[in-house]
């Protein structure tokens, strides 16, 4: 007997899922296991042998693979336990290989953002230096897209097609009124920019869309962020702005408006970037602004998914079961880009000692001089990830997605 | 020479542009006019003479109606204009209806809320005491459903599609993880709360979905608060919580964090609903808890907006144009529901001083007895509201509108 585990971690995204059904799709295919079993709630199913069978969904329910594909979150649940290194409690390593040993397991498939790579990288180094006969393979996932040596990341696209859209929405939604208004817009993204970058999407040619976007790439001067909003305002009433909520200032720290902020109980609280640009707006311009979060939606809007990001979230899924049949351990999927125009990848799995616990931040070429904007390279480098919309089922006018039944027991 | 005159006034939904192609279509149909002009930024392009001429628009391109349909916001801008009275300036009154005598105007149809409708009322007050043969005719929306007789307004059915379906998206987000936690979203409704009642239609069979409601129909109490979110995690981990923008206490007064909170500024700031309660529940359970607005996408979020709403829109100015041709005039349109299942409707216009500046809130019957949930009668009002979905074409991964260049010179 041999079959594999697949177990999910971090923070939801709408493609997850897709990559999990990429998997047990390639496994079945492929016959490169007995049984596919699921890992509830991470590397915290296998500790607590809490499985579920994924081979018999698949053979009771033959639109199991196709729901699951656009089901946002986490179908097997998540979890937020750090693994601790094996010198520091072996235990741990030695209790997860035994139970893959009564289990048949010989590969174990680990979806998750950096620090579900770190996981992968503490398990495979494990069982390479034990003699552990059990691939460990990462796939990756992240809105972020802030993962090295991968073109992107399975759920960037889907979030940063969601952004582009929500925000060409809000452009409408503002630019009715004749009287001047300044709306900004907070986006995901402590330390990278990347779904911030694609509120620019949003934008048409007669002016309508986002007019000033800014990313913790750049360091954030307040000053110069009146002037960029008052030279906006000379030709045109109603000015959007979107901000990644990581923006930092000279010194490298957040804007904020932490000062005096604190609840009816006494609390000291944080209010975001976005709340601390209306206020500086008020309060030097005098003219209505309002700040507004694009939220938990950004990761799990999955009605408005890409069809390219949730294609290639699937085959991610795949080439990890391809590469562990060729032995192929410690690594994790990527996507290489071939050509931009039409819009080619590849694919294929690097070592994920060169990937974990790295952060791929927006070059500064993709970001305007003025540090208000981004360049057309980085429009050339979004513009294929939003493409496509997937075959959503509708039921009394909602969204059909995978049951999530097995987590409320 | 027979014109009309059609213009839009008060906040975005994604619907009142259907109502606008309706208007248009009926009017082209029926061969009721030989030109039908939009006045731009609603009353205040007839004062401005401020046109532009939609059968050009229809003649040139023939999508552009079905485009239209499907258009969020305002083709023809808004405005936040306050009609005087005929007594207190009459000249207004003067200079709109010479105007409506150079451009040989019969009809002239304003698309909006409440205070729309009191500009149509004043208007078609004014005709007929002054023996002007132009009918005035009212096409209602507004996402807060809070119009009187009309069975529901334009616009609330896709916002409650919109706050349904993302409100499912958010259940799938929260329910990922093994640990105790609180999601509260705040939904817009500062005297109705028929938009946040529609969150209850996210919910599943197996406990997945929204937990607690509370509308403002109901004087919030903080302690019953407290005790329904405890009761609630004895069964589940995952709660979520929706409240309306407006809920108030025994004392009419709206739960807001209001104390001691200022910017960076010194200025004093009112946080919402769902900060206050989010500090109640980290005070009193201390518990991971957040809270979330869904904001603007609310209104405008057109990519999934109700087929029902957008077909019922676009007949709500089909039968305004139909009884403007049997000499109507004062009248809004409204919509009666004849039966639940199936759902069938008819269309009629009622007396404009019956509707204007009256508000229709959610009956009790429509809530449950312990005031944090909707009961089944509810459910049966919502659910045929958000049937359906239209056909929105995508271009390069985004939403294809209507452009609003004429806005932008």
């Amino acid at each position: 007997m041999k079959n594999c585990i697949i177990a999910q971690s971090g923070g939801p995204t709408v493609a997850i899922n897709a990559s999990l059904a990429g998997v047990i799709e390639e496994s079945i295919t492929a016959k490169a296991y007995d049984t596919v079993y699921g890992s509830l709630h991470g590397i915290m199913g296998v500790l607590n042998n809490d499985l579920i069978n994924l081979t018999e969904k698949v053979e009771e329910d033959p639109h199991f693979l196709d729901t699951l594909k656009i089901t946002p979150a986490m179908y097997l649940g998540s979890c937020r336990f750090k693994m601790p290194s094996a010198e520091e409690k072996p235990q741990v390593y030695e209790q997860i290989f035994t139970f893959f040993e009564e289990k048949e397991i010989t590969g174990f498939y680990y979806i998750g953002g950096n620090d579900s790579m770190d996981t992968v990288l503490q398990l495979s180094a494990y069982a390479q230096s034990h003699g552990k006969k059990v691939s460990i393979m990462g796939v990756p996932k992240t809105i972020d897209n802030d993962l090295c040596h991968t073109d992107h990341t399975p759920g960037f696209g889907s979030a940063a097609k969601y952004i582009a859209c929500t925000m060409s929405e809000i452009a409408y939604d503002t630019s009715i009124y004749p009287v001047p208004s300044v709306t900004i817009a907070e986006i995901m993204g402590r330390d990278a920019g990347w779904l911030t970058a694609a509120t620019a999407l949003a934008s048409t040619s007669y002016g309508l869309g986002v007019d000033l976007i800014y990313l913790p790439e750049v360091a954030f001067d307040r000053n110069q962020f009146v002037a960029d909003v008052t030279s906006v305002l000379k030709s045109k009433k109603n000015v959007l702005i979107a901000i990644s909520e990581g923006i930092r200032d000279e010194n490298n720290e957040y804007i904020s408006a932490s000062t005096a902020t604190t609840d009816s109980f006494g609390h000291s609280q944080l209010s975001g970037a976005g709340k601390a640009l209306e206020y500086l707006i008020a309060d030097r311009l005098g003219i209505k602004v309002r700040s507004i979060e694009i939220n938990l939606p950004q990761r799990c809007a999955a009605h408005l998914s890409s069809a390219t990001d949730l294609a290639e979230s699937a085959e991610l899924g795949k080439i990890a079961v391809k590469k562990a049949m060729q032995c192929v351990t410690g690594h994790m999927s990527v996507i290489q880009r071939t050509a931009n125009t039409p819009y080619t990848v590849t694919y294929d799995t690097a070592n994920i000692a060169e990937i974990a616990n790295q952060v791929k931040n927006v070059p500064r070429s993709y970001i305007n001089q003025a540090g208000n904007y981004v360049t057309e390279e980085m429009l050339t480098y979004l513009r294929p990830l939003i493409a496509g919309e997937p075959k959503v089922e509708y039921k009394d006018g909602l969204p059909q997605f995978a049951p999530l039944n097995h987590l409320y027991k």
